[in-house]
């Protein structure tokens, strides 16, 4: 069965590889699953057909035969699930893994999206200049505590996981503030991430989405 | 092999049910599991022990032979993939449950934890009270969308699931700031949580530690 997910028609990253996308191409370069993509405007989003898809009217969705998913997070656990390479086959250490997944979006990516938010949603008000370290200051002390767990390990836990695709993508949103290179370990750990050949497969062709070029590896 | 939890030794909220070990109660009262709980305090969180256990210093972590978990989601999706009575049987159905336990944390809930960290932890700033509103309102965006999707339905998607377990445990945390009660339709649903046998054997317990009362029910 055909594989189609949904991605923005212009993602407002311009091709940086942040829009939620990216986590599920990287997902489906894993497992060496072809997949088609639907591009979406952000008109579209908001209309009644993709809200029928999803209902918090965003990318990504995930269409395969009667099943229709979204929610990044539960996307890339059903392809760990559904195709080998994402997740051990050791009962606790893919209990781990999907740990790994959840602490990703509830534990790490929350206070990082609020410091997204400070700057893209309050940058012009009054108070962002004296709000802002104090948002940042709460990135830092997840971030440390996350650094103090991986240590000099490649990964979280053992080998490369759905665990790992997770967090290295809400770890990349925070490149360009210049705080995730405040902890040496998370920045390589990122970059060991942005590395992998599936992930540069899945990089280059949201790229491609957004510059209208061919996917270039 | 005995389960074991750990949950505040007081908790922030005086036993309200907001704490994260509620969520596990409920899902182990779910599928009529027991377990017993270790409390921990404020400093044991941070210290090496606990933190061997969950990196980021919180509550609830779980136990179970070699087995050792954290972050509430993982645990209520390793109960209810272990134990009958969380997930569907059709794989469909069980994948769109998933879907809705990631969208509980990662959806839903953000804004939320935004709205309470704008009290909590900037309540006394200048921008308190001209900010209040927008956090506010970006929390109205998403129970907009979710009541639009759930409409007249009981639970979310069919018969009550983990993903329902999940969002009603999300939701609750708005109870206090009344903004739950300006869509009907999810207060009512946050009800039909709260009167499921499970969650009230749950809420009792976690309310017994911090009252020093035995359980009422």
């Amino acid at each position: 069965m055909t594989i189609t997910i949904t991605a923005f028609e212009r993602s407002p990253d311009g091709g940086k590889g942040l829009a939620r996308d990216t986590r599920v191409r990287w997902a489906l370069e894993e497992v060496g699953q072809a997949y088609e993509v639907r591009l979406v405007s952000f008109d579209a989003m908001k209309a009644p057909a993709h809200l029928a898809l999803h209902p918090f009217g965003q990318i990504p969705t995930y269409e395969e035969g009667d099943l229709a998913l979204f929610e990044t997070g539960a996307i890339v656990f059903h392809i760990a699930e559904r195709y080998p390479g994402l997740l051990p086959q050791d009962a606790n250490a893919r209990a781990r893994a999907i740990t790994w997944m959840f602490a990703a979006v509830n534990t790490v990516e929350p206070p990082i999206l609020e410091f997204a938010n400070a700057k893209l949603l309050e940058g012009d008000k009054p108070w962002a200049k004296e709000r802002m370290p104090l948002v940042a200051d709460r990135v830092r002390d997840r971030l440390k505590q996350l650094s103090a767990r991986l240590g000099e390990a490649d990964w979280l836990d053992g080998a490369f996981t759905a665990g790992d695709l997770m967090m290295v993508s809400v770890l990349l949103r925070l490149r360009s503030s210049g705080i995730l290179d405040e902890f040496p370990n998370l920045a390589a750990y990122v970059a060991r991430g942005e590395a992998r050949p599936a992930y540069m497969r899945a990089f280059d062709a949201q790229l491609a989405v957004n510059t209208g070029k061919p996917p270039i590896s």
